[in-house]
Parts: C-alpha cells; sequence; structure tokens
C-alpha cells in the first residue's frame, strides 16, 4: 500500500493511493497513520477495507508528511561508499548516528526555507525507513519485523551551521521545513528489496544526485538492528538513511540553494517530493 | 506552581503540588501538562483553580516526567566554565548543541538502566527549561517570555558510546532511561533567577557534583534565544543546559554507574530525583 496523510498542514487526514492513482480518503476507518496503525495488525485492517468504496479526494489536495507522532528522526551519516570517495572521508567502520529535529518534518511538497545568515543550504536525498513496531535489541534478522515500510526524505543540510559552528551537527540539521517525508508510506511488501533502488535530486532541472541503494554501506536490517542497540525504536520513528554522491558540498565549486530554487527529488517505487525554495523572513 | 504528572507509565494525569506538599489531581480540569496548558493563558487558567478542591492524591502514587508531548529534547554541551576547566576542555565559542531522544524521557524516580555492553554510564545534573510558547528568531530580551518553567534533568551519558564510537554524540545520550525530568514543572514565577540556583548529585550517599547555575556559560536567555535561530521550539520541549563539574568521567580515575546504585540529584526549589540502576537484561 501507499500510504498518505491529505489536508490542511496540522489537520491533514489518513490516506491512501489507489491502484489508479487516485487519493482515497482513510479518516473514517484509520485514526491516523500513525501508533498502533502501523503495526502489522493495524496495516493488516487496513489492506482489507473496500479500496474502491473509500471516498476519493481531489487529486490538487496538499499532501503531509506520510507518516505521523515521529518521536524520533534518525539519520545515518556517511552511508554510501560512493559519496563517502566523493568527500575524501573515509567509510566508518560502524554506522555515524545524529538527529533532525522531529520539527522539521513536513509535507513532500511544502516549501524548503533557507534560514536566516545562511549561505550553504544544500539537499540530501535519502531512503526513509518508518518503524512499525518497537524495536530493542533486535538482531538484523529480525530487523525488517519491525519496518512498516519506506519513504522519500530529504535530509535539507545548512553546512555552515553543521560543520563551522561548533560541535555537534544537530544546529545544521533541525532548521524548520528541513524534513520533508513522502509523498507515501509505501509499505515494505511493495518493496521486496530496500536495497536496490535508483534515486535522484534535480535543482532546476540539473540532476545532481544520481543513485542507488544499492552503495549504501550499511543496510537498512543492519541500520535498524544497530540502533536498536543503543535506543527503543517506536512505531512511526524515520530513519533516514544516508546520501549517495552529488551534494552542493561536495560539487566543485561547491553549491547551495538560493530563493526561487525548484527541487526535485525521487526514488524507485517511492514516489517524487518537488520544494520551491524561500528565504526565512 | 508547581505542576506534575502522577500515575502509571504512559497513563499519567496532571496534578500539581498544593502548599502543603500534597499531590492534587488536576484530569478534572486540564488535558495534560503539556501544548496549550504551557501557553501563559493555559498556566494562568490552572493558576486561577481552587486548589484546596482538588483531589488528594496518594503521596505514594508514582510521578512520571512532568511534561508530556515533548517533541525535542535538547541539550547544550560544556556549558559550566568550571566543568569546562575540570575536564581540560575550552569553553565553546557559541553554544555546543546536541539532542537526546525523547524516548530516554521518564519520571524523576524511575530506575535507570544501564544498557547492553556498557561500562561507562554516566551522570549529569542539570536545569531544564521547559518551553511554553512557540520561539522562532526571539531576542534574548524576549526569551523568557517563551519560558514555561524549570525542572529537574538527569542527562545519563554512555561514554564510550557517545565518544568512542565513531561521529557524533546521539549513541551515548539517547539510551533507554538516559532521560528522567521532574519531578515538577516549576513555573517561572517561581523561579526569579535561574542563573543563582544550586545543584548537587550523589551516588549511593558519597556527593560528586555540587555546582550552582551561577557558573553557567551561556545562561537560559541567552540559549533559548540562540536555539530559536536554527530552530522553532515548540510547546513540550525541553532544553537541558549542561552540567556542573564532578560527572563520572571527570573522576580520577574514571568512575561509573552499576547495578544497584542509588542516584539523588536535586535543584534549589525544583525538587529531588532518586534512581535505582540496574542492568538491561
Amino acid at each position: 500500500m501507499k500510504l498518505l496523510r491529505h489536508g490542511p498542514r496540522g489537520a491533514e487526514k489518513p490516506g491512501l493511493l489507489d491502484a489508479q492513482g487516485r487519493i482515497r480518503d482513510l479518516s473514517a476507518h484509520v485514526g491516523d497513520i500513525a501508533g498502533r496503525w502501523l503495526l502489522p495488525e493495524g496495516l493488516a485492517e487496513i489492506a482489507a477495507l473496500p479500496v474502491d468504496s473509500l471516498p476519493l479526494v481531489d487529486a490538487s489536495t496538499r499532501l503531509g508528511p506520510c507518516v505521523a507522532g515521529t518521536g524520533k528522526f534518525v539519520c545515518i551519516g556517511l552511508n554510501y561508499s560512493d559519496h563517502a570517495a566523493e568527500t575524501g572521508a573515509a567509510v566508518p567502520s560502524e554506522p555515524v548516528i545524529f538527529m533532525k529535529a522531529t520539527s522539521t518534518i513536513q509535507g513532500p511538497d511544502d516549501p524548503v526555507e533557507i534560514p536566516r545568515g545562511s549561505t550553504k543550504t544544500d539537499w540530501e536525498v535519502e531512503l526513509g525507513v518508518v518503524i512499525g513496531k518497537t524495536a530493542k535489541y533486535v538482531s538484523e534478522a529480525e530487523a525488517l519485523d519491525h519496518v512498516a515500510g519506506y519513504c522519500v526524505v530529504n535530509d535539507l543540510s545548512e553546512r555552515e551551521f553543521q560543520i563551522e559552528r561548533q560541535g555537534q551537527w544537530t544546529k545544521g540539521k533541525s532548521c524548520d521545513t528541513f524534513g520533508p517525508i513522502g509523498p507515501w508510506l509505501v509499505t515494505k511488501d511493495e518493496v521486496p528489496d530496500p536495497q536496490a533502488l535508483d534515486m535522484w535530486l534535480e535543482v532546476n532541472g540539473h540532476r545532481y544526485q544520481n543513485g542507488s541503494t544499492r552503495t549504501m554501506v550499511y543496510g537498512v536490517a543492519h541500520v535498524v538492528s544497530y540502533l536498536s542497540q543503543f535506543m527503543s525504536l517506536h512505531p512511526g520513528d524515520v530513519i533516514s538513511t544516508g546520501t549517495p554522491p552529488g551534494v552542493g558540498l561536495g560539487l566543485k565549486p561547491p553549491t547551495y540553494l538560493k530563493p526561487g530554487d525548484r527541487i526535485e527529488l525521487e526514488i524507485q517505487g517511492l514516489g517524487r517530493q518537488r520544494q520551491q525554495v524561500y528565504a526565512a523572513e
């Protein structure tokens, strides 16, 4: 299934995409794409609904973030071998973990804000993993049992805030609008191999990133198992698994977003995001 | 006011501490110590309630985290001049920011878990700031208008995970049970000067930390204003403002928590936490 949330910001309703690509409303049957609805039983309940009788939603309706109730937005750094090579960094001997504020989360096509004082706002197309069932000390073999599905994430990053402003990466990763997720939460039954997905990102029609999850260093099952050794993962938590080459920081010369830019990004089978860039007032 | 949340884990009800130190239940009047109830108007509504007619709650009732709906648990690193001197680190030229997972949050007296494989689980008594009103690009002069109040935080930290395991501090800061907050959210009217609070922490009756928020490098108003330049702060967000000297990492030789240890910590006017330490199964 392709689950989604539609409607105005902060008042989204649950929905899904039908086989014809139309949005159907789920609010008569489902509380939200969150919490218990992400458990295997919750997803099975949704899957059993008669799709053709669900109300149609206007195709021009805004999409919100594809999952609600996200307690943690955890990211893996330097997790593509070709990206590490591009930046001259060594592949880490174990996953690098950092957090984005959950207040960064927004819909896939909501505009992206360049923060005040920023000159280095950058893009990163990433495979997002949505947790479906609490995971603590799970093995790699069990890990995917705890995954509800996958989505596109744009892990927007302010490189000066991230790297040049004392200490940890948090400052450059947590700005408002820096976490578009969606358009859909694609349940894992529709993604037989999360390590074989093409992905790309364009700015103003120029393709900067053109990669595949095949070059991910630590794959989804490893990352979920690894993270669960350090913290419990809960339904609705999102893990963003790192980016392939072609971010602005890695270009010669480095190239960053400016107001008016249009970003498009897609991952095979997971849909496309489109963002317009503006400057914070 | 001293606001609190009482009852079993995950089913806490809102309450307050009356002038005689008894717990009173607020659930007939207040949704939760969260969201709109933290706004100035929400706190004024609570303050107008007839305290003496609120139901009494048994004094032995478990206390939960003193605030709910925390979207972000943001921490400031190396923020006490005497702690920086102790560890030989320079005082940072601007605040160091990192995040704890919100899944670390628990009641003030809930037991603390040493994670599997940990040999360096450490303590940190810290002044917690609870946001009451959304803050974005606020000045230092305006910052305290966005604060609902203060609480005690134990910023438990696994030093090997934090420092020796590749990359960011997140791994050592986000383990389950590593974020006791409370016992109370003390509204700011009862804390005339947050930069003049004595604070201490003991393990098994030995006092390891004995400090004061007077030696905080970047004070509460500065920290709130500074953070709001990088991300919006929302009602219920908690900022932990750093720790004074005396953490286990800084002792010679370093000393860490072990199963069976009893931690007690207190900040002047904000109450005391008591935690029993156990090992993860």
